[in-house]
């Protein structure tokens, strides 16, 4: 009960939406992600690399590694590393739940869209604050389907993207858990939580996030799950193609977009266990 | 046609949320706002002075005259400016779709909290643009309920928010009107268009911003309509306190609450028209 179906699928299409999406967001969500030289670092669930490859080269001093449950993806995550020229990190198929390494193995976590993921994220959480040393740090970055709005407003819109969460949810994962990190680390046991809401608002003086975001990124998605929603009986296709059609009115001329990402950023504190 | 009910009434309880409001919230949206000595600069809706006396404060040798379509707000303004020793502000009694100024007399607008209030929006907007003397800059500030989401998630919290929202809309105001305010003022004539949402998270480990935003600014602002809500019909008394009772859940030990207000900056170019 460990992997489960991966809401966004894994064609090409999604490929290009996930370098679309890290590309626009690198500098709102990992500019300031930064590491000691000689840390090590565990990135948990790091997919096809679109985050490994900004971390490893913003943190070149650092030694990453980068795990995740899918071999085809961390295939394509080693190449885009390779690509880049980057070698400082090390990549291991393993289960976040279940992690090949030893207590306090590592001096940092890195898990960045994932947790929405899990049916079960706070077991996730206590097995990365397993492998933490004592002191270590813990980010997690995830995003908030509900923090979703725009102009001109839409309820078909809003309807195609309740399909995302319910489908999410069907999946066992939940795409509302940016509002959650505080709740969860606290539970989690972790300390010195800081939470800072990043967010994205596009309107047409900032074409760059009104295509990188709205267009390719957050429209993008929403498109990407067209067959399974429609396969589900959630929307007809007429309504459907009307949603599109009013996500796409957002990215237009009089068009506003909002969502906002959460990232948190904790410690691990005393002996370990 | 001009002067709206306005939502949230005119009690002792709703002038005390005001004031936490505006002290919450000075910092997160008017620490910035900054006008050169001997500026003259028209507020429009000053209300009961919430905004005034911060602005006065901070721009000491600019030259304020604020303007209120409520005469009993405007005497509570005045007394909070005198209160505080300001100076620089004169009062008038003013209607913001036809106010006694020439053309181009000011230097600079602010409006805050009042285009949600409006039917006709845009037509205010004109208003103010021909008050403005060219070059001159119009700062806006609106909050969006659709922009509130918490957890623990409740569905009748959000119901009791959507109650506002539709006693605001039936009032002939737009309390979703934060997100508009780039096409608004792009409509309006208005050049050089920037708008910056502003963000409050609110978690635990923020317990001013729980305070003072989730309980005493926005969960007030709920309750301050129960009873038009009731009247209305739109809620029944043993929903509309379980609304209550799950807002205030979102500042409890595990609570997080997200709102966003905007804040646009603008230019009127060229000649006065």
């Amino acid at each position: 009960m460990t992997s489960l179906p991966y809401v966004h699928g894994y064609s090409p299409r999604e490929s290009a939406r996930l370098g679309a999406q890290a590309q626009t967001l690198a500098e709102l969500l990992h500019q300031d992600e930064r590491y000691p030289a000689g840390a090590r670092v565990l990135e948990a669930g790091c997919g096809t690399g679109a985050q490994t490859v900004i971390l490893a080269r913003n943190n070149p001093a650092a030694h990453f590694v980068s795990v995740d449950v899918s071999r085809a993806s961390l295939e394509r995550a080693r190449m885009a590393v390779e690509r880049e020229g980057l070698t400082n990190v090390r990549f291991e198929e393993a289960d976040v739940f279940r992690l090949p390494f030893p207590d306090a193995a590592f001096d940092a976590v890195f898990v960045c869209f994932v947790l929405e993921h899990l049916a079960e994220p706070l077991r996730a959480l206590a097995e990365l604050k397993r492998i933490l040393r004592p002191g270590g740090t813990i980010t997690a970055i995830e995003g908030d389907h509900g923090s979703a709005y725009f102009h001109p407003d839409s309820e078909l819109a809003r309807k195609a993207i309740q399909c995302l969460v319910d489908l999410q949810k069907r999946d066992g994962g939940d795409s509302l858990i940016g509002r959650r990190l505080y709740p969860l680390l606290d539970r989690a046991g972790f300390a010195e939580i800081k939470v800072a809401p990043r967010v994205v608002y596009a309107d047409p003086s900032r074409p760059e996030m009104v295509d990188g975001f709205t267009r390719n990124t957050f429209t993008a998605m929403v498109e990407g799950v067209e067959e399974k929603a429609l396969r589900a009986g959630m929307m007809d296709p007429i309504s459907w193609r009307q949603s599109i059609a009013d996500l796409h009115q957002t990215a237009g001329p009089e068009g506003v977009f909002n969502y906002t990402f959460f990232k948190a950023r904790a410690v691990k504190l005393g002996t370990n266990k």
